[in-house]
Formats: C-alpha cells, sequence, structure tokens
C-alpha cells in the first residue's frame, strides 16, 4: 500500500493534461512520438513534462522501444481445480506486485490445454501477436516442451520453481524445495509417529520430485515406515479419496503428509468420519501454509513457503531479463520451505 | 475439459503450417492479411486453410476488425487482501472459462489504488493502448467513479453483479443478491436463534448493501434482536477480531452471519479460543461456498452463489458488448444466492 501511495504522488499524465490544457491522449501521443498531434502540441506537453519531473514507466520505455508492455503467464489447468488450490492466486498476487510497481501488464490465460500442440499454439500466439515481452513458466515437468517452445520462439521466460530437468532457462525459486518435507518428517518422528504416508501429486512435476526425493531421504534417516505415497491430481476430493484408502488399509499410518492444505483439511475431515479425531487419532501435515491454514480449528501445521513472494521474485527476474534496468531486488535466493508446526499434529496415539 | 478437446480437434495454424510447408508466422500474416509474405504464399496457405476447414476464432475475427482480442480485469484490492479470499480466484476462472473457448485473451492487473485519480489513469491506460476492447467492473461502490470513467473513454464495460447506483451499463447477477442471507436469518430463527449479529464489510460497497437490507428485513421478519453488526475489510484478521467484540459484549449472539467464508472460520477458531464450539456454542454462517467450506470440520453452512458461473456469464456479456456473434448462452439470469445448511449451525444453546 505504501507502494502505491509512492506511485499516486508521481507526476501523471493526467496532470500533465491538465497543465499543458490537452487530452490525456495527446499527451501520450506526445510523449510516445506518435503521430496525431501537432509539433506546437507535442512542444508544449514535453516542456510541461520535464518541468513536472515526470518519468515515463517502464513500460512505457517499453513501448518506446518496440515492446508490448505486458508479460504473459498461461496457467495449463482446469478453472475448476484453480479455485481450490490458493497456491496460484498467491503466486499471481506476488507478480501482480511486482508487475504494478514498473507498470507493467499481466496478460493471463486460465485452461486446460488437452495437447501439448494445444499449449504450444497459444504461446505462438503470444508471441507472435507481440502481445508479450516474456513469459513465466509454472509447474515445470521432465521432459518439458515449453522450454523448447519459447527457445524456438525467441520468447524471454522465467522458470517458477527449480526445474527437475535442465534447461539454461533462468528459474527462481529455493535452492531445496524438499526443505519443508524433511523438517515434517523429522518432526513426526520426533512425536513418535512410525508409520506415515504421503498423499502426492502427479510425478511428473518437478516440485513433486523433489519432495518425493526429500520424504523417502527423510523417512529413511528416521527409520519409519512409509505405508502409502497415493497419487493425486492435488484436488480435495482426491485429498478425502486417499485418506479414507489409507485408513482402510491393514497397516494404517498415524501421520499423513500431503502435497497441499487444501487436501490436508479434506483428509482430516475424511477422517472424522471415520471417527478419528485430528490430532488425537491422526496427525495431519500440509504444504503450503495458504492464510486460512492458521484459522482452522485445529490449525493447521504446514509447510510455509512464501508464495507470494515467490510471484514477486520471479516477476522481478523476467523484467531484469526485458531489460527493465531497475525491477527491484531479492529475486536472488528465496529461502527453503520451513514447518510451521500448529494443532493438527500431536504425539502418535499409543495403541 | 470436454471444450479443450473439441479446441484441439479444431485445425490449428500449425496444421496449415505443416501442409502449406511455411512457418506459422507466414500462416499468422497471410489470413490476417498483414504484410511480409508474398502473393503466392498467402495464396497457398489460404487454400490449405479453406481446404483444411479453418475458422478463425472470435479473437482473430476481432484483430482483423482492428480490436485487441483481449478484455481487462482491474482488481482494486490489496494483493494480499485478495490472497485471502477465494472469490476473486473463482471469479476470474469463469471468465477466463469463457474467454479461453473464444480466443480471448485477459489483461489483469491487481493492485491497490490510493486515489480515484491513480485508478481512472489505469482505465485511461487501458484505453488509450488499445490494449483490451473492454473492461469487468467488479465491487462497485455508491458514486462509483469507473461509470463515468469508462464512459468518458467509450470503454464497453460489464458490471459483475447487480449495482446500488443506477447505471446504465449492462450488469450481470442474481436479481436478489440478498436472498441467501434472507434463508440464513430463516434458518437461524427455526433453530431457536434469538441474538444474531452480522459481520459485514464497508458499507460503501452494493452487494454489502443489498445484503445488510435484507439481513435487517429478515430479523425484522422473524422477531429477532440484533446484538451487533461490525464492519470489517472481509479479512479473517478483522473476522476474528470482530467476533471476539461480540462475544465480549454484555449481550451475547448465539449465531454469527459473516459477509464470507474465510471470516466465518477465523470467527469459529476466535470463539473456540474463549471454549466455544461450534456448532454446540455458536452458529457461524458463512457466505459464498468457497470450495473448502465443505471440507472443514465442521463443514460450513454458507451461502452458496456460484461465483465461476457469474465469471463466465459475466465474460460472455462483455463478448457480446463486443459483437462476438455467439459468445455462449446463459448470462441472462444468475440463481440467487442459496443458503446450504451443514455442520456449523445448529440449536440455540438453551442457557
Amino acid at each position: 500500500m505504501d507502494r502505491d501511495d509512492g506511485r499516486a504522488r508521481r507526476p501523471t499524465i493526467s496532470d500533465i493534461a491538465a497543465l499543458a490544457g490537452v487530452s490525456k491522449a495527446s499527451v501520450s501521443k506526445s510523449v510516445n512520438g506518435q503521430s496525431g498531434v501537432s509539433e506546437s502540441t507535442r512542444r508544449r506537453v514535453l516542456e510541461v513534462a520535464e518541468r513536472l519531473g515526470w518519468r515515463p514507466s517502464a513500460r512505457a520505455v517499453a513501448l518506446t522501444r518496440g515492446g508490448s508492455g505486458a508479460v504473459g503467464f498461461l496457467i495449463n489447468r482446469s478453472p475448476d481445480l484453480l479455485s481450490s488450490d490458493p497456491y496460484f492466486v498467491d503466486l499471481l498476487s506476488g507478480i501482480e506486485r511486482a508487475l504494478t510497481e514498473q507498470g507493467y501488464w499481466l496478460l493471463l490465460q486460465i485452461g486446460h490445454h488437452a495437447t501439448e500442440e494445444s499449449e504450444r499454439a497459444a504461446y505462438a500466439d503470444l508471441a507472435g501477436s507481440q502481445r508479450v515481452d516474456g513469459v513465466f513458466l509454472t509447474e515445470t515437468r521432465l521432459g518439458d516442451p515449453r522450454f523448447d517452445t519459447v527457445r524456438a520462439l525467441g520468447l524471454p521466460a522465467v522458470v517458477v520453481s527449480k526445474p527437475w530437468a535442465r534447461t539454461d532457462l533462468p528459474w527462481v525459486g529455493s535452492a531445496n524445495p524438499g526443505g519443508g518435507i524433511e523438517d515434517a518428517v523429522l518432526h513426526l518422528a520426533r512425536l513418535g509417529h512410525r508409520k506415515v504416508a504421503y498423499v502426492t501429486g502427479p510425478q511428473d512435476r518437478s516440485h513433486v520430485l523433489y519432495r518425493t526425493e526429500a520424504f523417502l531421504a527423510a523417512v529413511a534417516d528416521h527409520g519409519l515406515s512409509v505405508v502409502g505415497m497415493p497419487r493425486t491430481d492435488f484436488s480435495p476430493d482426491a485429498g478425502a479419496r486417499a485418506t479414507l484408502e489409507l485408513l482402510d488399509q491393514r497397516e494404517r499410518p498415524s501421520a499423513i503428509v500431503y502435497d497441499n492444505d487444501v487436501m490436508a483439511v479434506a483428509g482430516s475431515q475424511a477422517a472424522s468420519g471415520r471417527g478419528l479425531s485430528t490430532p488425537h487419532d491422526l496427525s495431519v501435515v500440509g504444504h503450503d501454509d495458504i492464510s486460512m491454514s492458521r484459522w482452522l480449528t485445529p490449525a493447521l501445521t504446514t509447510v510455509r513457503q512464501d508464495v507470494i513472494e515467490l510471484g514477486q521474485m520471479c516477476a522481478r527476474r523476467l523484467l531484469l531479463e526485458l531489460g527493465v534496468p531497475d525491477p527491484g531486488d531479492g529475486w536472488q535466493s528465496l529461502p527453503d520451505p520451513t514447518l510451521v508446526v500448529r494443532g493438527s499434529t500431536g504425539p502418535a496415539p499409543t495403541s
């Protein structure tokens, strides 16, 4: 909000228009060197702009260099799933924060692409129509075809979170994406849990691979047994279903780690339907620390990664890639995810 | 997803490029009548396009008519608050669903504008740079300056949800925005509650005004007492604070209605901190039925309004405004909000 106040005090195109006695469109044409204004108007506008100490925004500079002043974000997800997982809105918030500071716009598309070809066509459309100067790539996969797509299109890109596959594209994220999962397993081991399960996501996503690796290494370190590692599509329904299947096994887990918070919440409710209360009978750990997690009863033990911060850093990194002189600092290092212990984990049941 | 499958089967620019033996950029230039391709290439491309039965998307048609093929959505909120309230991501999901079907892009800005002038400048930038063909207006206020802004800019606009102030702009939403609140009060009255409170939002928002009006009419109808009606900024923190203040009053409510789900969840936790459990000691009702509501323990009684559907309808209405011939049906009537009864409401305590 402070930043917005700061922006509001900067002289605007409207201030110039008022003082020069012309329309805002004329001001815009004058400062951008476009046709449609007389030379005398242009001169008057530029004089007023200089007097007010008006500086064109980073976006305006991009425009005069032939850029679009916008960057693109394609989320290859069904809109319904998106609604159930606040990760993306946090990421969007952070991206918007950094872009708004620099006067850049975000061009957004959320929709599931049935084929790689359809996804490629969307990037080609963005690049071909010169609608955006660069793009974000989220949820990169093993053998992700988008790496080649953006390279072939000559489209600047920043990868959100550490990619599993090697790429020469810049990426922003924590160095150890599985750090929070390691902490979670240690925490459960200390509480006396011996049989644990991990409800995870599709095994071709980079972040799922990093966390799975971390989970398996940590349970081995602490001598725990993994009694199940069901894969889901990250939806709460899938989280609830996976939980019931784990609880119906002969070897039941006394603690379950989930790959996001909404699955942990749904899993806890599913367990409650079987008469198992959290954390007395079953400990649950989420991932992401979405804003509602601390408001739940019991509040959710979860892995915090600052997704808003991640979005902000990724946007700054992309702006740097586009030649924005000073997009803001801090994209160099995102802290590793850490465990936040709250009420949903407790000592292993004695029976 | 079915729709995506349908899209994938349509011949694409890539198919044409492959068959005509040219680059996708050349296909794009050829079908859009742009320069940079030879006449013989253009002819070959158009022949292949016709043979494949390729149809330009609604967006491509818009482009040839001089439009941008994109619409704009400015959310005047701090990014942080946005992350805590899933209403906007649902709205975004619905908007994206309808836009993607028609090949339109969404230009998004999320950021708190400190002044009306700064907000107006953002719309002027959108319109002046011809980045978008139209915009959505959400959370309209009493005397909303944006109505005049878009009119002065000649920018087509659709108002999301019924505006309180009169406007000749088209709007999409349910006819009775307070319908769910009426049902909630009736439900509480039938459960024997006599003292109720309503944790609401800023009193200049249209939807807050409609719901407040509905709440007051309904409590009068059923002979209940209103023991408080605190205003908040819709954040969970504010919801928790308001709840504690209500519980500290001499006249305590036995049931609280909240203007969104996240405040209801936070309020329930705050009450639990005072030793009051939901629904035994305090009934709570939310609003919006966000996807997590049914996964909570106890699941949340709340007012369902299909926000994804609302977003989809608004986008179709805007596309109609832009002359897209067949943007899809169903924007004519959004059902009134309705109460969904779950575990967070119960009989009034007898003491």
